[in-house]
């Protein structure tokens, strides 16, 4: 019988494979399209959900679609520890974006099963549904279902922004059971769950900036969002209406744009995590010229922090501004809801167990808080004590030039494993 | 036989009517469409020619397209008058800008065979083609290739911004002699023109404001203009990217257009005549998230002054701008060519005629600047003695709303009249 360690090296090309495949099946011609509960996504469930089977895990399926990968326990009536991640991604995104946290839990459960390694408690790798947050501006869809926690309101209110059609509806079309969740249903009950430990790649430069293949994540950010704001001023000709009389959306959206890099500007100063994106911002192609003032522009907003009520103090700061950069510049900010996912809080008990087993496997690593949004924030949220191990990764995330090597894939995927068989 | 006044005012019905037709023939759903060398400029030459010539007045068309309908003075060698304005206009804009000016031509010349009156010298109306500069980003190119002042080279480089056509190809469409111009043929050499009045709708509130049906215009705004620039940073995770290493062309351009903004205020209060529109601005659609900071956004910009050398002054303090912001934020600005409209210098001798007209006529008029670029501009720069006249109209200019009251348009035309009998 190998050795575990060698076990998880051996496994690389597993892993290799199972990125090709799902990069062939979900590429869109510019990158990577797995929308939540669409086609993308789907595919690469059937594709997860059938190698674990040929792997010999068990592979359930709940009423959100989500897909789990079991390697039976010592104790199969002890709380599971949870692995794994997200399956969707951003439109025209990366390969790994998700999909690294879900291989690298398959790849580390049957590296036991190669090493006749069983685990204390049941091995539970989640595959999860719609975790990307643009497609139905709901965040942790599949997740919360699963916790719980989900408003069940979304089902009906949330539409996806390509299809414009509701998150219940997309749910059927995937043949998933949005009555079952509406019901009460809960796959992952937060007080039967013993760990989450999530594994993902680093959206950011940090690791790659250090030369250092793993983090040890300490917090994750919440976010606050607006999906779909807009400022309202008047249409008119360029050069005929005096100043005074120009109602400028553009000039408006300038203005509030920029007062928020000032509000960032003093973050910094007063070391209060925030990072704000205005990622869309636009005319209305069917109204603009270039001769005419902007009588409207579309915005969306991204606000992050480690600190939840910092962003509850910023969502009442933006609408203060909305409203005085709209009395004194004749337009009108339409903001809509702002839309809510929490900070989460990690364990330290598991960081410091990660660490202990990156120091065992002599694999360099290294502290960081995450700036993007995880499932792991759900877990988290629910009172699960949840951790994430990020790998380094080159050209950020959401985008088709994401780069993560495989050998770090294969050092988290070694302490993963080591984890799995020293600390349940 | 008529006086010359009632004349005028009889007529009134032939303007309404001619309004009527333009606007049910150019109608796009929206608002007014006649594109510069398209289908609905085309529609309104034929219709005002056709017009002009049951009306009994010598109509003749140029290399350009315009269509000169001349009433014969007196003395048919003398240097003719030029009096009218443009036909075409932006999309989806309104059935006054422009038209107004040669239906008063028309009117005036109309009133003035009713009354028997012959003017001392031909009054020549004009129909001008291709003011609009959204479509093509050439200004003037009608009144330019008539007073042989258009850079030829527009004719192969300049494209339709909803066809990706050139003017050359366009002028052969609509039945035009492109090579002609490019050859030098002139319809309307400088030299030989006494004078040009353009009558035009004001194109700002400031006539409504002040309750006076008429304006008198001390001069013409020049324009510096962008028509294609672009802010280039990077796509990246909108949560895990640290501050420093963000590329956000959303966060650049909010910091251009606020700076902007920050010198237009300093003008005022320097007395400097000054205005900016930033009409188009847009992150790519076909790559734009929620989550993801922008790495590219499209924008125009319009800077207008009376001050040419100012013009110039802020061409290079927008590139410096563009320069400074790219160097702190990261981001590239690609600003492409400034294309420049000059300031129209006009005639106060035909301006106190002008106000001498109003007086006899009891009609109540004020003077002031013109924001908006005019044909009339061209003619100026020619070194044509040339006026301007506005009539009040409510709700700003290129939009559907734009509304001129006919009493106040026959005003004018009482105007024009009065000084083609009294002062050629």
């Amino acid at each position: 019988m190998i050795e575990l360690d060698q076990a998880v090296k051996a496994r690389e090309s597993l892993a290799s494979n199972l990125f090709d495949k799902l990069r062939d099946g979900t590429h869109d011609g510019l990158g990577i399209t797995r929308a939540s509960y669409g086609e993308g996504e789907q595919f690469a469930h059937t594709l997860i959900g059938e190698h674990a089977e040929s792997l010999g895990l068990e592979v359930e399926c709940d009423a959100a679609g989500n897909t789990f990968m079991v390697l039976p326990g010592v104790n199969r009536e002890a709380p599971a520890v949870i692995v794994g991640s997200h399956l969707d991604s951003v439109a025209r995104g990366g390969n790994f974006d998700g999909a690294a946290g879900v291989i690298a839990g398959l790849v580390a459960t049957t590296a036991l099963q190669d090493a006749g390694v069983v685990p204390a408690r049941d091995v539970r790798v989640m595959a999860i549904r719609g975790e990307e947050g643009e497609w139905f501006g709901v965040p942790y869809i599949g997740s919360r279902s699963a916790l719980g926690t989900l408003p069940t309101h979304a089902l009906d209110q949330a539409k996806r922004v390509d299809s414009d059609i509701t998150l219940y509806e997309h749910m059927v079309l995937s043949g998933c059971d949005p009555d079952a969740i509406r019901a009460g249903q809960v796959s992952l009950p937060p007080t039967s769950q013993h760990a989450c430990i999530e594994v993902h790649i680093e959206q950011g430069p940090v690791l790659e900036g250090a030369s250092i293949p793993l983090g040890l994540v300490t917090g994750i950010r919440g976010n606050s969002r607006l999906l779909n704001a807009r400022c309202l001023g008047e249409y008119s000709h360029c050069g005929g209406v005096p100043r005074a009389n120009r109602r400028d959306a553009v000039v408006a959206i300038a203005e509030f744009i920029g007062s928020l890099d000032t509000i960032w500007t003093q973050c910094e100063a007063d070391d209060q995590d925030f990072a704000f994106t205005v990622g869309k911002l636009f005319t209305d192609p069917d109204h603009h010229t270039l001769s005419k003032i902007s009588g409207e522009v579309g915005f969306t907003l991204d606000m992050r922090s480690l600190d939840g009520q910092f962003l509850d103090a910023m969502e009442l700061r933006v609408a203060e501004l909305a409203d005085e950069i709209g009395r004194r510049r004749s337009v009108v900010f339409e903001l809509g809801q702002f839309l809510r996912a929490e900070p989460g809080v990690l364990s330290s008990k598991i960081r410091e167990e990660l660490l202990a087993g990156t120091k065992a496997l002599d694999i360099r690593s290294m502290e960081l808080g995450s700036g993007a949004s995880h499932d792991a924030a759900a877990f988290a949220a629910a009172g699960i004590p949840t951790a994430m191990l990020f790998i380094r990764n080159a050209n950020g995330s959401h985008n088709p030039r994401e780069d993560m090597a495989l050998s770090d894939f294969t050092e988290a995927t070694r302490v993963l494993a080591w984890w799995l068989a020293h600390c349940l």
